[in-house]
């Protein structure tokens, strides 16, 4: 198992939202699902610390597939330390199926849905405010555009309206709540969810000078 | 007076978090307070419009001295307008007294505490969280990360104890709603204030994996 030391060693220099700070919290909540969900433990510890390892800057070419440069480099990392292939291929199984937009490889084994509910769970709540504002600021995007009638109802959006990170919220975030596998993360979910949905209201009151 | 047309140039490509959505609301909560005090609205307005124009990037050089720029520059706008010079001096007056890290010139006139007070204001709430952690996340600086006892006692950081946007709340944002001049805007300060505390309160137990 790589240690923690060499785990913060990938992530120098790495934005504000995938940074340790966001594999500490990953890593922390998939130890508590795959308890309750009697996940092997090493497979879902691994897979947390090396899930976000490559290519997460906002806005860059890479992003699309970090999921699976993250899981090309964790096969390297794992390889090295002499983990069986099948072990290796669990592990890599788990970080090409986490991301949300990418519906190619879905989490199949309990191990990748709890790394999964795990990640989800840290865009949600206070946390997810912090993840999904600084992202926005690091885009270059702003924190809140009112959306268009044609967004509300399509999620696309009109020539020329602006992606801001309540537009993230609507086309993404909200729905996470829907899409997670597990009960536990489920239940957090909610919860977080409301959190993050009051914000936007709050944000676009004080905006108008209300409150 | 300058045109919200010429104003918006003065903020392109600035930070997002000096950038026109902060004029904008700023400009808005000053002309509601310059109402219920009955200030001069014209001086409040340019004022508002003008009071971020030079150097707000976080962590250049020159943020420190933005006031002071902002308010040369606002001289230059407004003598090129023909505005006779004692009504130049005076947003110049308020531009300069809007800085709560500076106390070479407080606001003296009922103008420029309406204009600190807008301004205070925007640091707070829900804008309050997306400016603080955008702040953050420009600067390279965490969320959140738990102040030493030190910290707690005396405002000043223990050597390598990094500068969270927590730090700033407890050094900075926390005691906003003390310094604040009109009575209206003390009344929307508390409510604002809670919930910005509430905020890292949340991230804390999220971040322990609670909640």
């Amino acid at each position: 198992m790589p240690t923690t030391e060499q785990a913060k060693k990938w992530y120098q220099g790495v934005d504000a939202i995938h940074d340790f700070s966001h594999i500490e919290r990953v890593y922390r909540m998939a130890e508590r699902l795959a308890r309750s969900e009697g996940a092997d433990l090493e497979i879902v510890h691994a897979a947390a610390l090396l899930h976000d390892s490559r290519g997460t800057m906002p806005g860059s070419g890479e992003r699309a597939e970090h999921h699976i440069a993250s899981a090309v480099f964790a096969g390297e990392v794992l390889a090295e330390e002499g983990w069986p292939q099948e072990r290796i291929a669990a592990v890599q199984h788990c970080i090409r199926a986490h991301r949300f937009r990418d519906k190619r490889e879905r989490p199949e084994t309990i191990e990748a849905r709890v790394l999964f509910d795990a990640d989800k769970l840290d865009v949600l709540g206070a946390v997810g405010v912090m993840r999904t504002i600084g992202y926005a600021v690091l885009a270059g995007q702003p924190a809140y555009v009112q959306p268009s009638q044609f967004f509300l109802a399509t999620g696309q959006k009109e020539p020329g309206e602006p992606h801001s990170a309540y537009h993230e919220y609507l086309f993404k975030l909200c729905k996470i709540k829907d899409v997670l596998f597990t009960e536990a993360a489920r239940a957090m979910a909610e919860e977080r969810d409301a959190y993050l949905a009051d914000f936007f209201v709050r944000f676009a009151a004080e905006s108008r000078g209300e409150m």
